[in-house]
């Protein structure tokens, strides 16, 4: 009765044991201020201009002249048309909008995209890696069989200080590649010239990118794509996930879209059909909040948000670099991706600073192989936190 | 590189081909004052209680001190109490906060629960069907082949007048059986001791059932079960689907949720494990907004528009069986299902009275081939709509 692919999935459950590792240091030490700079979630409130948004769709919904009730599976129109124009056209990029799907986050989306593709296919993931690209993929069968602490049917493409964090193309023929930039969780950015290998490669091989874009609103250097279709050709061969998470403080109103270029193909046509089968549309008060985000007061606002957190991981940079931490990251993404001193491991520089400073980060091993030798530490703190974080560091 | 079930889906594009049929009568004659019984969409504003709670949440993200990020996949405990304390406890059924998950709506849940069902399973469905049953199996392979005219590997199991609406327990094994009451689109309904069949077959079975009841709050009368759980042993056998559009007009603000037994062994942390690796949790606002459906005004407010709306349905009902027509549901559901005049199928109906009175419908045979020679007519209009249709209805 079961899908049994889902008894494959590894029990790893990162955040959870890092919780539970958490809460059993703060039992232990009630009188301990724990900082966390693991989780990924932000701290600021949500931009005025969404805030006024929200309230004025709440009215709408309190009269029947205004109430809105199904709205289309692919979002409203007022948000696929502020998308085109503010997050494409001013970067060169011309898209129609029915190649524009809002939902409910860019994680629903990335675990769904699947529905639309062949269960055969072989999957690429830089490593390390976002877990939902390779646990959606085991659920469905995609992933094949976890043999010698592999699964039969991923090539993890390594990522680390010794290639500086740039993925080599595969030697052999992969169907799908998830990319995911600015990354998480090292925080680093591929230039144009570097992601448009990616694109000849999948040119080439008829292979479909996953191109997996939450963190653009980091993105402060002017050689950083923000879309991979700014690299020509790559209508032909990617999808691209967007999120307003962590953009605007989405993470607890959910709402993101992807790009399914008709040049793809069927699959703008399959992914349509999945989403009207299969999802009702999003919130219609928050696709107000995310149109809002595109007016010049919202888009002054969210500026500030993320220059907020960007001046979080600069001084975080700065002082661990300081400090003599070899760090990565952090200049055009929210994550400070920091080496661990020479023979201590992920988790046990994680249970050290603990234990240690009562500091909370998220162990790189977690992640995935090539993640062993590295923490996280995430800049969406408030300010004063990263101050005493790097206060306690020193003490180590 | 595609998945190729998806070539296999029936293009039965039901309402965008009652769409384009009144779109071309509303351009032919634009002097009709077009009145839509069709679509199963309500109209009336949310209830007063809800648009405070979201007014209420949309503040909270105004300040870092209430703002809310991430929230559990699962849904929130507040909300996920609420349930347990007001849709279940009173009618006999103890569930743990554990086995109720919060969605983005049922057509969600509904469409993504066969993730973690094994592809091979067959499939029974009552004949007619809400579409979305079949083609979420067509997608994933497990409806099988499209040979003529029927699914490989899906029962339809009929029900019309001729059977009164209640479907007949299948002659063989069948693993996943849909049964959605109060049932749309015929707006039937099953007693508890009808229901009951359907348990112990599934329990002698070892089936599953998926019980859609997206219109419970619809019931009227006491021998009528809300939830299946109403019925012993159920909770081995059964999930159940349960969605606020129609209960409080949550069709544009999108949330519902799905009951997941830890009886049904293993599916329970499945289903977990799915939402928490494909899904982040619905809006923390809308979630509020559901919150406030269990408050006292809430409840008044939600029965008083249930109200209008079963009042549209008894006096439609009314009319139409005056002026002789055979019309079922209607009862304890939003849905009258009304029998064509002799010989008349279901689209030539729908023709005639779109031109002849302009009124738009649903044809039955949309639905399946049992639900030919019905057109389904919806009680969400407003009030005033729903009396000019019945005195156009005189005209034909």
């Amino acid at each position: 009765m079961i899908n049994e692919n889902f008894l494959k999935l590894q029990s790893s459950y990162l955040f959870s044991t890092i919780a539970s590792k958490v809460k059993a240091f703060k039992a232990e030490h009630p009188e301990v201020d724990v900082i966390s700079l693991g989780i990924g979630d932000v701290t600021q409130p949500l931009p005025q201009a969404c805030l006024e948004a929200m309230h004025k769709a709440v009215d709408e919904m309190s009269s029947s002249d205004t109430f809105r009730g199904y709205g289309p599976e692919q979002g409203y129109d007022f948000l696929r048309k502020a998308i085109i124009e503010n997050d494409y056209i001013p970067r060169g990029v011309q898209l129609d909008m029915d190649e524009v799907f809002i939902s409910d986050g860019a994680k629903s989306d990335c675990g769904n995209i699947g529905d639309i593709l062949d269960t055969r296919c072989s999957v690429g993931v830089t490593d390390p890696v976002y877990p939902v690209y390779v646990d959606s993929n085991v659920m469905c069968g995609r992933a094949g069989d976890f043999v010698d602490g592999k699964w039969s049917n991923i090539t993890f493409l390594p990522v680390s200080a010794a290639n500086r964090f740039i993925p080599a193309l595969p030697q052999e023929h992969i169907d799908i590649i998830y990319l995911c930039y600015p990354n998480n969780p090292t925080g680093t950015v591929l230039t144009k010239e570097q992601l448009a290998k990616w694109v000849e490669y999948a040119i080439r091989e008829k292979s479909l990118i996953l191109f997996d874009a939450a963190y653009e609103a980091y993105i402060q250097h002017d050689d950083i794509p923000h879309s991979i279709y700014e690299i020509p050709g790559a209508k032909s061969c990617a999808i691209e996930l967007r999120s307003y998470s962590k953009t605007a403080g989405f993470t607890g109103i959910r709402c993101g879209y992807t790009v399914v270029p008709k040049d793809l193909g069927q699959l703008n046509a399959l992914w349509n059909r999945r989403q009207c089968t299969k999802f009702n549309g999003t919130s219609y008060i928050t696709q107000r909040a995310a149109e809002a985000i595109y007016s010049p007061e919202g888009k002054q606002q969210v500026r500030k948000t993320i220059g907020y957190y960007m001046d979080n991981a600069a001084f975080m940079r700065g002082k661990l670099t300081e400090m003599g931490y070899e760090v990565f990251g952090g200049t055009d993404a929210p994550y400070i991706w920091l080496k661990t001193p020479e023979g201590v491991t992920s988790w046990e520089f994680f249970d050290l600073i603990l234990h240690k400073i009562g500091i909370v980060t998220t162990p790189g091993s977690g992640f995935g192989p090539s993640g062993e030798g590295y923490v996280r530490l995430t800049a969406f703190g408030r300010h004063e936190d990263c101050e005493k974080a790097m206060e306690r560091f020193k003490e180590i």
